[in-house]
């Protein structure tokens, strides 16, 4: 194990989060609040942990995938340590466990609160909240591969550790190209988005902290009341982006080389939106009754849809008065999740597609078994450690859910609240049903629980297998 | 597709069923019970149905893995359709969808009721109901194995597809020996139990009855409490031997050859038995202050450990009223099940055995990429079609499951209610929680729920695959 480089690593990235925290203190100086302080101070000292460590670059740079994954996972640990701080030091949120638990769902893009009244935290905090989405949503390392000479072609491997999706996003051969294009197109679409919510008159400090929010697929919103209190065309644009944000960067880059019809036929693609559509179909008809016209409740099926399968968890309504029905469909929509390549959370639609491509060609193999061909995606056949990886992806979830739903049971909360709040921090969405839902927030449980959901919050963000590793023993070995 | 082999067995297995209901009939004498006269013309019905196919044996009596897989599903549907008669023609249950509800779930040795008040039913409908348990159990076909000379070796194809667990249970090369050595088994646990019922002073038609719930892991009682209203020495009994009957039949089978260490030294058996004692700890631990004394705890703790575990779904208290904590574990023991080649349902321990392994090994796979060894359990390296074969289990499991939930969701009642209703009748075990909890029952559901329910019970008895099959083209096509 290379100590010595991973070091090296989470110096940069000590650094970069102090770099990222002065936007954020500038809106403490704009709107002259004390918060800004805190801000500024946590920035220092980001920076006096952070330089020491990478003055001189290691001798030794390369990087294999243990590495990759152990330095991912606890850059995004000592991010979230740090980036906690300035919501203990100013007050704003007086315990730290609440506080890391707010940062690690920004970063993570969750959503999931533990506040009460959003509204009363200083704006500059506020912000940064926000910005935390933002960040997390592409990734924190593939920003610094983009900006960075970190290590050759070795970031392959810290590449696959951040990235969502069970193949590695790789646009361009190489990393380094790949990360800019990623961002490049991200900024693109973040900039869009504004436009749109600034011509809708919404106040600069709102699209921005909004836009951060949806980008990210985060959720985290300045209002008490999430997005309800904003007008129909204004939710409208966040649904439409919300929707934009979950589909795979793939898509864009194949649309910007102007290769339209390679774009469409994309399975993840169209499943995707395959699934959406039909969801919002059957919630509208399902919940038609509850609202004056069909369009409102089109509306709202829409923006609830949009906001669960990409995992942002903005909420124009409170969606856990619903029917039965409407709300099992969200609760399936959860585990969905966005594609893989975008910044989304979830299971992720191709892993859906190709786990249900395996149920098929099992009952083929038992009907036919002198007849049987290999799984294909797009055309392409799905290489063995590709499907290997997915299953165990998804037996890894399986088991972490069933850990943290009996560790959070301790705190003897109804099934419901228990089961969608692992479901929605695990998820990456925000709210889940019951005593998490929409109008509620986290903040009832215990500090044990909280830590738990915490850690499937960076479980599911990673996509398991970096975490998961730091507590295997072969990691540490050799 | 051979259907003319198909009709065959169907004709026998109409024909078994008359002679199945024979007891029940004689119970009706005994007692002079008018609903025995529905018995005993269902029994005339089945023949008459079932002897004109069976007359002439077929020509080509060879069949594969696809017609194995139908005529095992068929067999099953149409045993619960004409099952299902007597409590229709009786008048007991007067709605053909609750007893076919009723009759699935005896066979499948679920013992989901929809019954508010057992009591109220015939004699000899209370020992027809639970003498399906008793023959579900082990399995309709493999018994037919065992008395009839059906077709040769290629009857390997029906057991593999009746048989519960990921790799077919043959202990000897020839499967009619293998099919007589379960049997002799299943008797013989099933009289001991009975003995030991019996010196607990328990009524011989209660003690049959509930022999028969146990042995088959079903879980119908005859009693509107289940087993509460016994003595504490037979809720003991129960407890043991429901654990007994959910031990993979090869352990005893090592044992009848003498061969003790191989039979200690199982995997599956070993972690079948860690699992129970670490559920029953917490829970006792979790509860004690609901007992007067720790005793009373540990019995009840242990008796509905064992009964959901085992998934035979007994109870001796409402295990509804326990702390979140118990009752999360009690959910999760409902997906693990039972030993794969036992009476019980569920994932079964080996399958998660074995999903755990393939976790473990992936982490490997990252931290040592060239350093990998193949996955074995008990010594032995476990093929790679066995493994494809689980984690296509676990993606099917999870998508019946989620489309259940979706489905029984229109009847708008609680999350809790519909999850494990769900549970509860995949993996085969009778209550749930909330309005399916053990004093609760299963007749609140509207007809369509009921029969998406009926579907669960027997795709979990028959571990998804044969029910699957029907549905997928290519099983029809050539």
């Amino acid at each position: 194990m290379n100590y010595r480089m991973i070091l090296f690593i989470m110096g940069w990235v000590l650094s970069f989060e102090a770099a990222l925290m002065l936007p954020s203190c500038l809106v403490g100086v704009i709107y002259q609040e004390k918060a800004g302080f805190a801000l500024a101070l946590v920035m220092l000292l980001c920076l006096l942990v952070g330089i020491p460590t990478i003055i001189k670059k290691p001798k030794n740079t390369a990087i294999y995938a243990r590495e990759g994954f152990v330095a991912v996972a606890f850059s995004w640990i000592i991010l979230s340590i740090f980036g906690a701080l300035p919501f203990v030091i100013s007050g704003a949120i007086p315990s730290y466990i609440d506080a890391l638990f707010e940062t690690v769902s920004g970063f993570t893009t969750t959503g999931s609160s533990i506040l009460s009244d959003v509204e009363a935290l200083p704006k500059c905090l506020l912000f940064w909240r926000s910005f935390t989405h933002w960040i997390g949503g592409m990734g924190v390392l593939v920003f610094l591969m983009a900006v960075l000479p970190l290590a050759g072609g070795t970031n392959m491997y810290m590449m696959k550790a951040e990235s969502p999706g069970p193949v590695v996003g790789k646009l361009v051969p190489k990393v380094k190209s790949t990360a800019v294009l990623l961002y490049g197109m991200y900024v693109g679409m973040s900039i869009l988005q504004l436009v749109f919510l600034l011509l809708g008159r919404m106040p600069l400090f709102d699209a921005l902290t909004t836009m951060f929010g949806t980008a990210g697929t985060g959720g985290f919103g300045i209002k008490n009341d999430s997005i309800g209190g904003y007008s129909p065309y204004l939710q409208i644009v966040i649904t439409v982006f919300m929707i934009l944000f979950g589909v795979n960067f793939n898509f864009y880059y194949l649309i910007l080389k102007k290769k339209m019809k390679l774009a469409v036929q994309l399975t993840e693609v169209r499943a995707y939106f395959l699934i959406i559509a039909a969801a919002i179909i059957m919630i509208t008809v399902n919940i038609s009754g509850m609202f004056p016209d069909v369009f409102t409740a089109l509306r709202h099926a829409a923006f609830q849809v949009g906001s669960i399968i990409t995992t942002t968890g903005f909420a124009t309504t409170d969606f856990d008065l619903w029917p039965s029905f409407s709300k099992t469909i969200l609760v399936l929509l959860m585990f969905i999740g966005a594609c893989a390549g975008s910044t989304g959370g979830g299971i992720k639609v191709s892993r859906i597609v190709m786990l249900l491509k395996t149920m098929r060609k099992e009952l083929d193999v038992i009907a036919h078994p002198h007849n049987v061909r290999k799984l294909k995606v797009d055309g392409r056949v799905v290489e063995h450690s590709v499907l290997r990886s997915t299953n165990v992806f998804l037996v890894s979830y399986m088991v972490i859910f069933g850990f943290s739903l009996l560790l959070i049971s301790i705190d003897n909360f109804d099934f419901t609240t228990n089961f969608t709040a692992v479901a929605a921090t695990m998820n990456n969405i925000g709210p889940g049903l019951s005593l998490v839902g929409p109008t509620q927030n986290f903040g009832t449980f215990s500090d044990f629980s909280k830590l738990v959901l915490t850690f499937d919050m960076l479980a599911g963000r990673l996509e398991l297998f970096p975490l998961l590793l730091l507590f295997a023993k072969n990691t540490w070995v050799k």
